[in-house]
């Protein structure tokens, strides 16, 4: 499948290598077509992998991943332009961390709405789903690492269907299907959004980040 | 130990009878001392709780439970005096949810602040330590019921002594001590009260209270 990946960071880099890995074709996009990073990526995977704006990379995925930081998010879906992102799947991994007031981190939009909503309004006709926010990127494409791969990753969004496409990939990168918690439409985005600061607290009390939540009961 | 547990509703019933349990005497505070849940509680434990106002329980015990609702906890501990506060551990386990709006909750404090903190901003004197709110109550007191025990509870707070004086009811409450994770200092209630929204919507997808999250890595 054409997957767009949409930020040039560690997420961005990880998720696109891992989609390749696992047989999609990945074109990396960001605010300028010449970005640096892009090109070191693409420049990895001999063909396999393509740069381009916010805009060539939505026009050309299928699907789409939003690795962008949270607090640029909305702009850089707006660079992709509204009309390449018309039935298509949104997966948003992003969490809209503030490192503006310094360290820890606050939340930009917190409690009574979450980036994911946020993105799903500005772009009613796309299908938004959060999903893989809830850890570090080495684990998302990589959950065999902890625990034998037993812990837990959530998804949330307005489309059924759109979260059975998302179940789906997830499990292409290693996910058991029990072990992915759908917790249901698009204002759960709030709660996985929210965990970051416990997540922060985790990672500073354990110097980890290699470390996820598996829900027992 | 005397031990004072604020508040009438299931989290202090459930605190109460375990504290007794493991050989502590117990008053149970409210607002008037002739609360009936309070009356109901003593009256199963003849002579080994008694019940009085937040302030005659913050008088008597030499570590007070905190398990009001988060919205009225302040207002409650001004009741109980700040004097009968002075060099205490208050064990804090209530989470700012606001129901005013409507379901879901949110909370009435969080992001760049918490509950843990405003209780240690009132009440200077008093050694905070935010511990067990991340889980239903029958969890609290009783970890085993889920997977063999093993599974991760939070302490926060700035007094290092108190937060191990704390680990010791936990794990008198059954908690394994490699189970309870110190997060720090108070700030770190924020994560765990910012970690409801993320567990109403687990419970709302797996329809039970029964579960907690294990840190795995």
């Amino acid at each position: 499948m054409n997957i767009a990946v949409l930020g040039t960071g560690n997420v961005g880099a990880t998720i696109g290598s891992k989609l390749i890995e696992v047989g999609h074709s990945v074109m990396m996009g960001s605010r300028t077509a010449d970005n640096e990073k892009a090109k070191a990526f693409a420049a990895k995977f001999n063909g396999e992998a393509s740069i381009g704006t916010f805009s060539d990379a939505a026009s050309f995925g299928e699907i789409i991943f939003n690795c962008t930081s949270g607090v640029g998010s909305l702009e850089a879906l707006k660079l992709a332009d509204e009309k390449n992102l018309i039935g298509k799947i949104i997966i948003d991994l992003a969490n809209p961390l503030d490192f503006s007031k310094g360290m820890p981190p606050s939340l930009s939009i917190c409690n009574t709405n979450s980036l994911g909503e946020e993105i799903q309004m500005a772009f009613p006709k796309a299908k938004v789903v959060k999903a893989l926010n809830t850890m570090w990127c080495g684990i998302m494409v990589n959950p065999g690492m902890i625990n034998g791969g037993n812990h837990t990753t959530f998804v949330s969004g307005n489309d059924v269907e759109a979260k059975e496409e998302v179940k789906k990939i997830l499990t292409s990168f290693g996910w058991d299907e029990k072990n992915i918690l759908d917790l249901g439409d698009i204002t759960k985005a709030r709660g996985t959004e929210m965990y970051l600061p416990l997540w922060l607290s985790i990672y500073g009390a354990t110097n980890t980040g290699a470390f996820n939540i598996k829900i027992v009961s």
